[in-house]
């Protein structure tokens, strides 16, 4: 029975770490607010009383924190946790950070001789719940391996996306893809409606051509086009305009280290900052109908 | 058995012809160039000397012509050819043309009693060939129900837009959106590359995840990616640059009439027509790729 | 003593006909809004029934109407304008209108051997009342020195642009720099200030640097920096944001013919649709700032 | 007689350091390159073997390195420049970094009691050389003052941008201006030429109108229309297209820590790495004309 020390325990940690208690693993838990801590003993995990404390005597270790500098400030450094945990402990990152970041913290854990994986997630808090996330991972393939039963118990897809910080990678990749498509779907319904067409019968007509996406899939954002599609509820809940803006963010971040052009990406960040600064950014990234339709 | 006249018989026009010819219909058919009037003619076809001639006596009249002008100077006008088109004769207008222009056509026509849809198809040459067009119809819905069998003819997906000019709508706003999804796509494939990932990896991860898009599934544009999709080949043959180009100022077009903000469609408008500036308007339009990685 | 017809007595059009009343110019007025040619009347001008009435035998007929549609309602077709004007007229054509509606009405002047030329203005209301315009004329250059007189008497600037349709050209390139000019200077004075400096300092310094421009020199976006700027007065007045988002529409009109690239322009374009749809249409369009700052 | 280490000795700061010898300033210098210490010897500068030999009991230290992790990898750690230089030495920082670096820089300075400017300049090399440079300094006002007679001698134009920083702030806001002033005014000079404009009539228009900026007044990107600018010799010199990237991604760094949408200056830094990719790097950054007219 493998114990694991799970750090962060916040609206997607919380419930992560629930379904690994649910499939049997001992937990050491920890946050920073006591009361996260507090509503996962009842389920069985073991208050730590601090992230050194979680990380003792442990075999895996999993952090799920808000972002880079959290991250970076956990692990590295003189007092960082990186120091404290034993050398063969199996440290899964989950946290969605930029590649550079999971690259310094990849290189110190190697030097200490810790195996690490960084394994952001996409699915959001329903993911989480339900137990059907999906893990992008980077890494050694054989150390994925040994991992992977402990990702089947909170996801459902588990991709090998490549080498040291290549989870990360993969995962601004999509979310930047995943917010273009969102735009590109809700400008192209707005111009469409505009010019006289039926929201529902335009997005089943692009739907089943080459327009197709993820968005006119399973979360239009035409309000009333699918019932149970944030649009249809105010666009309250799902994935917030707040961490996509981050995502973005942090697509942006690695195209500055390679120097790639994101014409469309960047045109995206800007556009959900210009949400979050009009106050819509903890409603769902689908809000970015309301820039197009004002009458929505 | 139905007479039809079929006016325009270029890369898409041709095709079309030939599958109503295989389907059983009689065709006149007429084309500018008399090569292509003569390649019909060995499958069935009977050829006429002008457009005039082609719709004298006919049932269903069919064009499938470059752009609004060309269609406007057919059918519009004291000479124009609705004024030669009898009084309930069907007219099926296919060219991919401007909304507006086709709402002038459906006027004419409603006032000669001309019942006409504008039929806009996607699918290119290789769907034209194949029979298995996808056709988005504005115009009345009894009208669309005659029409069916002959659509069928032609392709497989038939979808009633709504009223007049609203298949052009349909066909605009899918073709903006899919000029987003390729270039979201390609820009995010470089991005992550340029950033480790292999690019193989990434699309199955991002076609799997909510980066889902018709463009990772059938028509990647990383080379290598899809045997079959023209980025392996060189992007030669499939749907030219210049032709989305064409579909993008369309939708431009659109906008500007109902003063639509279109940030997405706008920015891929200007990458498209830089992209014909540097050579590229006979590649296919993944060729956008290129862009963000002069290696490939 | 020349005899003007002048059509079209809006914001614009009624100053301009007063300084060419000023000057000493007998003027036969018209406009649909009867209280408007009511206007005129008490500063000397003779008021006509009809456009067509104003026409009558004068020397000169200038036209300020609001856009292409009205341009070509009034002088094209059997019943237009240029049927009822005498072959020798001096027809002024003001409007800012589609380069290319400019050009179908030059053409159908020269048939009618009526010289024309057409000539948009910049300089606001201000510069209209002030007789300090600017016009940016398209034509024949021997025609522009009979009509500099003219123009003189309402602006200050005048420029010969080229020939037919060359006035409206370079006012839309000019409008279309404009707004990107002024998005441009918004945009990084709120990326400096929300960085810590002082938005008339980094005003000054970028003024007096190679980001200096006309916006930054008289037309400051940010409230405060500069006294006289609408900026300073909540955005009223000025140059509204929904007649920037008309010429912007008339550059992409411009793009849309000749297949040109247009990326900061067809964005601003978008950006300033976005400012429409959200109720800052009849502010000045500097208030673009405020989508980088939504405190202000 | 004061006397001063420079250290980086490139394009920008080998004329740098000349004038200051020229201005009677004693200097030791040093670079990487040992060539560039070489050519500064015979004007009168003494040679140093290291950066840690060349500030050994100078009264000021200036620095001109290429990048962030230059400047942060010379003055900070345990092994640090800052470690080496006494109190109370004046330290110029010149080089063009992230404004988060310069705060950096200037608190690990504060906290050894260094008074330290960042002082990042415009002007380019030609600047440089001719002694016009623009400074715009970021830090304590009255350091400033003593380190006028500095700038003064290499420089025509001295800002103070604001504290610790601020001149980095002030120069990337600068240069993103910048940047959208070239685009734009390419994008519409090569706009109007495709409508049959002349280009120097155009800029001529545009400068006198409001769309007037820096580029028109001495920069133009037309070749012909200024006989002095880099585009009249084939983009040769100026400022080139990978340094104007390089600021371009500074400003993107900034307005990522301060969650700004610059929607144009994000989409000039796509357009400039597209250049930079089609090999444009070093070309002046005015070279963004051919983007729009392959013809030139």
């Amino acid at each position: 029975m493998k114990q694991i020390a799970f750090i962060g325990l916040g609206h997607m940690g919380a419930p992560m770490a629930a379904n690994l208690l649910k499939a049997g693993y001992l937990l050491r838990v920890f946050d920073l607010v006591q009361s996260a801590v507090d509503g996962l003993v009842p389920l069985g995990a073991s208050a730590a009383r601090s992230a050194h404390d979680a990380v003792d005597g442990v075999d895996v270790v999993i952090t799920m924190l808000p972002a880079s500098q959290h991250v970076e400030g956990l692990y590295l450094g003189e007092q960082g946790l990186l120091q404290h945990i034993a050398p063969g402990t199996l440290v899964l990152e989950c946290s969605t950070i930029a590649p550079a970041s999971a690259r310094k913290v990849h290189h110190a854990a190697a030097e200490r001789r810790i195996p690490m994986l960084d394994a952001p997630v996409s699915g959001g808090v329903g993911g989480a719940v339900a137990g059907t996330l999906t893990f992008m991972v980077g890494g050694d393939a054989q150390v994925l391996e040994k991992a992977r039963p402990i990702f089947a118990a909170m996801g459902r897809n588990i991709f090998h996306a490549g080498l040291d910080g290549a989870g990360q990678v993969a995962k601004v990749c999509n979310n930047q893809l995943l917010a273009i498509l969102m735009i590109g779907t809700a400008e192209s319904l707005a111009l469409g409606v505009a010019n006289g067409l039926d929201p529902l019968v335009l997005s089943e007509i692009m739907r089943r051509s080459s327009g197709g996406n993820w968005a006119l899939e399973v979360y239009n954002p035409w309000p009333g086009v699918m019932e149970n599609a944030p649009a249809s509820r105010g666009y309250e809940g799902g994935f917030l305009s707040a961490l996509m803006a981050k995502d973005l963010g942090l697509a942006q971040e690695a195209a500055q280290l390679t120097g790639n052009a994101t014409p469309l990406g960047s045109l995206a960040t800007s556009l959900y900052r210009l949400l979050l600064k009009q106050g819509f950014g903890d409603k769902d990234f689908s809000v970015v109908q309301k820039l197009f339709d004002q009458g929505l």
